[in-house]
């Protein structure tokens, strides 16, 4: 079988922290990354438009050849994941919101769950419909943390403004809960000011982690793992192709970031949706 | 003559601020918005994409009848005015950049500037040159600030948080400016704590007042101002048309607060550029 890449897609460079997990979990794997960076962020746009950009950007990759696809965007996870699948029987699709969903029922007590994402995710309660369908007793509360975004992006990650902002966020919201969970890719980031304004009771739920453990699992059950004896030449083996659709440079610096390894703008090939 | 309307365009909400301000200098004149809100942001994607996108706003302004064009984003003020007076050479085109510069070097008494505004405005460096032009020997800095943003779209415009973000942002940059630039149509929400921090010390110029007394001086040139005595009759005057390309509910919403005057999702009319 043709060794074909993962397709992750996402809004932006967030992903990039749900491709950097699933490396990780399936370092045999190679991937195709696109991020609609000129078209970012989805999270305050409509469904409509978020499920038709979705559908361009899953295009472009089935036409570049993928075996599966990450939404890796928790705003389109949320909105077009079902119609993706209608729409590309072919390819197994993946979100990011129902492996959160049941890693936050999992981690959950007392099943009393607060999510944070940003205004799209949130109002359109994916989170609060997938953690119903594992734990129908289960209360989810939401808060749209758009601040949160702007600060991973511009790298302000720790210290006194970070710590501010998430207390404004979660300091009501925490209260009750016992369980929270990180729904945007953006939030790992701020992962430990997010958990010490939560408090060691709270416990965080990352979705990336468990969206690259469903894709293993996946793989297996349709038999679509990579063999751990590469036999590609190294010369021509490509672990990571990085598409975006605007901003190679911004793309590179700010992505660095959030995949934890220095990007080169050379690296990122634009593409038109 | 049909009393064409003055056609705006933003990326989204924040020309509502330069709204603003043209229709308390031009009561008798009525208005054609447009914010691109399916694609905002501007500021962080490329100066050709930005240049694209103005271009199908422009031409969607220019098929509705206008007869001035307002860009009150600054991003595509400074990436696209003179592109959009070669292609549309019948409609007078106004950018706020030029207005800010020109405000910027009266109000400058030792010829020290600093311009805030977005990545996409700030790299660009339209405004140092626009100074320049004005007055040659002015020395300019500019800082991106894209919390500011943020801020202002969720309406965190006083208190410690904004404050603790204007110091990051502005303190070691005031130190040596007699003068600063409110370079992006969000940061008037903005104005008081960036005045506070910059000290009285610092002039603030705002390039929304500016920009409207262009446009009233434009007008008056090109013979086009709208009779004071308006024989429209008081039922079918339509003072402001709003159109967006996504989301009039957020629209409505954040542009509240941009107007300064409540307004609904359902006065909001999407289109598709």
């Amino acid at each position: 079988m043709r060794p074909l890449p993962i397709g992750v897609f996402d809004s932006g460079v967030g992903g990039l922290t749900v491709l950097r997990a699933l490396q990780a979990a399936l370092p045999h794997e190679s991937f195709l990354y696109l991020g609609d960076t000129a078209r970012l962020p989805y999270g305050t746009k409509s469904a409509d438009t978020i499920s038709r950009y979705a559908h361009q950007a899953t295009r472009a990759l089935v036409e570049r050849g993928i075996k599966l696809l990450v939404v890796a965007c928790n705003t389109a996870s949320a909105v077009a994941c079902d119609d993706l699948r209608a729409h590309f029987p072919g390819i197994p699709v993946l979100g990011v919101v129902e492996p959160g969903a049941r890693a936050a029922v999992r981690a959950s007590k007392r099943g009393r769950i607060a999510v944070i994402g940003t205004e799209g995710t949130i109002k359109g309660g994916a989170y609060t419909r997938a953690i119903a369908r594992e734990d129908g007793a289960a209360v989810v509360v939401g808060r749209a943390c758009p601040l949160f975004v702007a600060l991973a992006e511009e790298g302000w990650t720790d210290g006194p403004i970070p710590t501010a902002i998430a207390h404004a966020y979660l300091d009501d919201l925490v209260d009750d809960v016992d369980t929270l969970v990180l729904g945007c890719t953006h939030f790992p980031l701020l992962s430990s000011v997010i958990a010490a304004v939560a408090g060691s009771r709270v416990a965080i739920v990352d979705s990336a982690d468990t969206t690259a453990a469903a894709a293993l699992e996946l793989l297996d059950r349709a038999d679509l793992r990579a063999s751990e004896v590469d036999t590609t030449p190294t010369r021509t083996r490509v672990p990571v192709r990085l598409l975006a659709t605007d901003g190679p440079e911004r793309f590179a610096r700010v992505g660095s970031r959030f995949l934890g390894l220095t990007l080169h703008a050379d690296a990122v090939e634009i593409v038109d949706l």
